[in-house]
């Protein structure tokens, strides 16, 4: 393990740095780096293939000899109560926050395990608690891929880490503009199925044992026309009460999970 | 309508009654009033068959030419802006409040319009918010009921409403303790399946097309002992990624509308 060393100053550069990440999506981009907090998530993190960069734990929370699976890291630091107390979300619960090298979620980068991958995608998804959902859903589905199209933030935002319970990291994510996700999905033969509030189709009625995506808008707006014209059949699940829409999450999932039951008994 | 009255004062008694109807539980069932916000819920509510106790409006943000439709009101009443911006909850926006009758949700009032009724009961739910989601879940599939189980709040809490964007006012709810709902389930011969993180059984392999009933727990505890004892069979929704649960709403969702296909298709 790399020799710890101790911090207790709040003017101190890299802690400076640490809450600048936190707050700065651009921050995080020319940094490459992000902040993660907790145990749970740090060690899906780790399964997922990130690298540590930095641990900071606070020695009254986070007991020294806890650190053995974090030795990968290429720097430990123990951190005054102060200095604890600014750089994490949850006050005083774990006492361990890391900075990770971010990864380049790009499509180029995307590989699938099988021919006919089972793929979500998000376009223009605008608040972080929706995206967290959708990334755990997706990690329970063990799906092939979450697509963010037209990102409105990156993936790496506290509150989308913590929405997906760390999901983030467990599934493999790419972003990209409507237009590449959609040329991607054409090269690679995948079926695109949009769940749209204007569409007459029941999405109980579609085949998903091919190589499918299903693609969901935002609550308020729903699905630009690129994606609806570039979908195979845009599909809708019946709403038989008096509101016309479901949360994005409960509707991904609900499908999502429709065509998990089609490929198990298929 | 109603005559309309003028009120401008903070210390108005009938807007410290409003206050107090807002914060607390206890407050609301000695009463059997509510505090209800916003132009679509309120049409809910009308819709759901509620009685408008009072209306609140602040005449530069809601037109008096608009009461029409609240012409059942008993009262009608003008306020000031400060007194609006006191007793709304989000700040300016639509300028109509009402105080609102409660129903008496006991089992006992619960009539099924058909005999293999579809119901979700969920025991003890903590979080306002996942009881709003199961409730707008609720209405888009058309339940027969939703039923709480020991619940831990009244189903008229401010955060409940809002997060159900009003389908707590149009899904039949009752309320009662985990052995009088077992024993209404079992005088009507309705199966029940409880969904268990320890269940061995897939949710897609149940024949729901029967009177069913899908039961869920806290996502921290999952259900009691007296609910998986009194299961048909315990069912479970196989995670295939890291974690090991999904949010309440969306797993309720799911077993929810994998029933609702099984119905539309036998």
């Amino acid at each position: 393990m790399s020799k710890i060393k101790h911090l207790s100053s709040l003017q101190n550069s890299l802690i400076k740095k640490v809450l600048l990440l936190k707050d700065k999506s651009r921050e995080r981009k020319k940094a490459a780096l992000f902040v993660l907090e907790g145990q749970r998530e740090l060690e899906l993190a780790l399964k997922g293939g990130y690298t540590i960069s930095t641990i900071f734990f606070e020695p009254s929370l986070f007991s020294e000899t806890s650190l053995e699976k974090y030795n990968s890291a290429k720097e430990i630091i123990s951190v005054s109560k102060e200095v604890y107390q600014k750089i994490a979300y949850r006050g005083t619960t774990e006492g361990i926050v890391a900075l990770v090298e971010s990864k380049n979620n790009t499509l180029e980068n995307l590989k699938f395990k099988n021919n006919t991958p089972l793929i979500l995608i998000a376009e223009a998804p605008e608040k972080p608690g929706n995206i967290g959902a959708l990334l755990r859903t997706a990690d329970a589905a063990n799906l092939d891929a979450v697509l963010i199209a037209n990102p409105k933030t990156d993936l790496y935002n506290p509150n989308i880490i913590r929405s997906s319970v760390g999901c983030v990291f467990t599934v493999p994510v790419a972003m990209g503009n409507t237009n590449e996700i959609i040329s991607f999905l054409n090269a690679k033969n995948v079926n695109i199925y949009c769940a749209a509030l204007t569409a007459s189709v029941n999405y109980t009625s579609i085949d998903y044992t091919n190589a499918t995506a299903i693609v969901v808008g935002t609550e308020a707006t729903g699905l630009t026309d690129t994606w609806l014209n570039a979908s195979k059949k845009n599909i809708i699940i019946p709403m038989e009460g008096e509101i016309d829409s479901m949360n994005v999450s409960v509707s991904a999932s609900i499908i999502l999970f429709e065509a998990k039951r089609q490929r198990q008994t298929s």
